[in-house]
């Protein structure tokens, strides 16, 4: 039975943890359940860095960026000794089970936790980068867009008033979920995702369409084949003579106010979060698929890969 | 064949109604397919008000609030003659299918033109109520909660600096999806929907749970079986002696830059209107139903009443 | 000498108290000066609610709306047995100097804490209303005026969606800055504020100009002399027979993360305002005034009418 | 007497240019002058590209980032060559006076056209840099300012989530005015311009005093005689051991829709260059200090340097 369980958040930051601690705790309450904080992720959890988490530690936090809980990566984790001192610090506080909210790296951890210590810990998915199987989307990827977009928006004012070419680098990870969804409805020319072949010879040729006037619109995201944004505009130098900006959005992508949906969805995945614990679920990363709660073997959750949806390579192709 | 289509937008604006706009224009281009935009909704159509679309009409719009073909309630069209000479337009204009951006009301009127005339028409969701069946969501609904969200975060500022109770009406006319989730993402502590009880008792409890600083946040749905915000602060009043200030959010729901997640689905959907008029499809709702399309027939998607999901229900009453 | 120090906030919040806090907070440390904050203003006084405030408590506010000590307009203080008992208890607590933020109905007050009881006492402006004689920015005006803007931005959208007229109504009391300010920046066809004659025979004669399409954006000022927006809108029914729609942004005026001129003028007040209580500088409004910091008797801050600028009135006819 | 004057926008674009051409336009139709914009700057004025400019081409623009004159950076017109076409083109068409919006390297040419031309022109400041003698604040610097806090402010999100150090790089070119505003209303750790001596020795001291979670932001302007964000990075790498993360704000301060201020300065200076030309006024440079209208040679706004306030210097120490 839980009578307590923590919660933690771990890697990059994304807007919605803070929306997600607060339904975490106010559930488990509503449930009887006390609930801790752990304070830095992975790196508290070895120092044994707990505080108690109540309806005023939440109060005003919903709408908040960032993380209350703080968020690092952490080596010592990724020792036998790390994580061995840090299930010792969890069973030394009693819990219960434990909400891991992050990525990848994340549920690695968790996994081992489950695996070497039998620590019952459900995972959920704090990043904005959307690539985690399991979950239609993430924690922080719709704030992360909508930042994005706004941010390209200001840019085309420019780019349309200067008749010229914006390479713009967007995150993502090893995913083009960002780009794609942010260059589609900036309008970009042309995007260069991961998951595509990226021809140079097809955006030089978008850019000519453009006309004498050539306002364009790039978006590369991270980890295109190739290269960043800086060498995409070295290539288009050196090979079509095309002179061009590079922006790199960089971190404001990652804070800000959540969206309605990050918001929502982060309060939902907390009491989903708090119920498979109850329901004796352990192992599980719980995400949301076509609408529905599903769990997905925490093992899936970091090793499979999450495929871009065909209609958004298509609808990235079709309104250019 | 289609050879030529026309595209409007009609009822309440709501904003990615010119991403759809534009989506419809450059998929029809790529399929050699001429698009005709009707000013003004169904009062255009009956005044032949047509004018060609191509990329330079609809560049740079995906971004805009709106739409650019303004959109009406017509009278006119209500009656038999109007709907004759409207379709008498359409021909005359030779336009082989039409796309219907709107709501319910558009959808009747889209019906009685397929059923009494043989346009070929599908509708698609352009409304920011989120209250039509056959959609997961509508185009402009994203916006419009993220832009409540952004205003009732403001206004939260007073609340809490002044130890007030706010109600804040929101839209939706007899759907509480706006009511809801911008509820649940501001931490409203009572959101009443007509789709559920709305028990002022609790919502008396809850103020004074608050304690001596009574911030209290509620969320009122156009709609409420309670009356609108001002009926609901004159019970609070006159039942419980409770004083709270009102604000009735009001146009400002509709308009402004669209979100990703709008200009996305508005994009999507003007292409698979598109497919669907090329496909003989006809008197269908063009959707999007756990991120697939979905074809609704018309009269289903206007008199089949769309449920709020029990999550959110739910969700509004754990995490209070 | 002033060894220690209280600051409060009073009246309507406006964005920009916290950060004006902040600084005094900060700057009051650097010259070894402590500080404590007054909660829910003159309230607060009487009841000897006062808390120590370092670098601890104001770190991270700078960019909240709001106040964290929260304010409230009190009818006690009113009295002179509730002057007399704030002024024991700041005396008991060993105050040396007070900072009064807020409009004029918390500088009456300061002013009568000076005179009753000789507490050294300076205001600070803050109030979005920006009627402050002594001062030509009020803290919070910029960031009202630019919520209004943007709030009305959306409205646009709809109005040259639909053709419509729309009456918006926004904050001001009996002065019309904000009303001037936006209505100008939104490029509205008609502005209604108290300082002038609202002639709503030239508003009728504006939306015919506009033609069949009549998008109109209609500004009016709480405190015009023709009444509210609804009056207004009333009036333009029967005697013009012109539907117009009205909206009320009310309370999403206040609130807000705050501008940058914002969050630099309160800093910079809160500076001023220290180093005028260090300097013996008591009963006087700290403002600024053509970028020099200005101290204007409290009284004269009540009592003496801020006048709109001639060239503001001039830009709200020359180009509509 | 002016029958017909022409505008036009040069040099970097900046949120504002199309409220004051807007402006320009509306003032000048008022007065019975026509306008015609001349397109893409010098580039435009020695190609002859003048448009008619009227109440439609300038509608719903007031809101609009960019310019829709578009702006360009001319080489031929360093020239005596290109010098003479442009002239000759604005007498071919029988332009009476002209407004040219942009920063020193535009007036630098206006000042010769009127030497070598007796071109009669004015200039008006569009730039985000507020570097201009002769006027308080440039057009487009308000919203520039509040686009690089609101970045920021994600930013500090991540950080204090993290404890990282930021050093993040803002516009300005030679001058500190962006840097230092939106480095106090960040409320910024460290604010590096090349007014100030940049001590690298007190930002590492400061780092240290934020104790072991060490969240720094430290805000470089372009143009810091240490060096841009990268170089003072890896300084602090080299030197003092410090990991820091690098955000180049970059070309999204350019764009986006203008603030009330920007829009409202825009349109008066709009109207107050028109009337310059109506009376003769040539030459000049037209500003606005202490919120009136200025005169300033041509000569002087581009060759004299404009001082940053001293209070804007102290603030940035003061409230660390």
């Amino acid at each position: 039975m839980m009578k307590r369980i923590a919660v933690f958040t771990s890697g990059g930051d994304s807007p919605g943890m803070n929306a997600h601690i607060r339904a975490v705790v106010r559930y488990a309450l509503h449930k009887d359940i006390e609930v801790f904080g752990i304070i830095g992720g992975y790196n508290g959890m070895i120092k044994g860095e707990l505080i108690p988490l109540g309806r005023r530690e939440t109060a005003n936090i919903i709408s908040l960026g960032g993380t209350i809980l703080r968020t690092s990566r952490s080596m010592e984790f990724m020792t036998e000794e790390g994580r061995a001192k840090a299930a010792e610090n969890l069973k030394i506080s009693q819990i219960d089970g434990v909400v891991a909210c992050g990525g990848d790296g994340t549920f690695r951890g968790a996994h081992l936790l489950w695996l070497e210590h039998e620590i019952n810990i459900v995972g959920t998915p704090g990043t904005i980068d959307n690539d985690l199987f399991g979950t239609d989307y993430t924690i922080g990827y719709d704030t992360a867009i909508n930042t994005c977009a706004e941010a390209i928006d200001r840019i085309r004012d420019t780019a349309g008033s200067h008749g010229r070419v914006f390479i713009i680098e967007v995150m993502g990870r090893h995913a083009g979920f960002i780009a794609m969804d942010v260059g589609i409805s900036c309008g970009a020319e042309f995007i260069a995702v991961p998951e595509t072949v990226t021809d140079l010879d097809i955006l030089n040729e978008r850019i000519s369409q453009q006309g004498e006037h050539k306002r364009t619109i790039v978006i590369v995201g991270e980890g295109d084949e190739m290269g960043n944004a800086s060498t995409i505009a070295q290539i288009m130098k050196e090979r079509y003579n095309i002179d061009a900006k590079v922006t790199i959005l960089g971190h404001i992508q990652r804070g800000g106010s959540p969206t309605v949906r990050d918001r929502v969805l982060a309060s939902r995945l907390g009491v989903a979060a708090v119920d498979a614990l109850i329901n004796g679920v352990t192992d599980k990363f719980v995400g949301e698929i076509n609408h529905e709660i599903a769990y997905t073997p925490l093992e899936d959750a970091y090793s499979k890969k999450k495929l871009l949806p065909q209609y958004i390579i298509d609808l990235s192709e079709l309104l250019v």
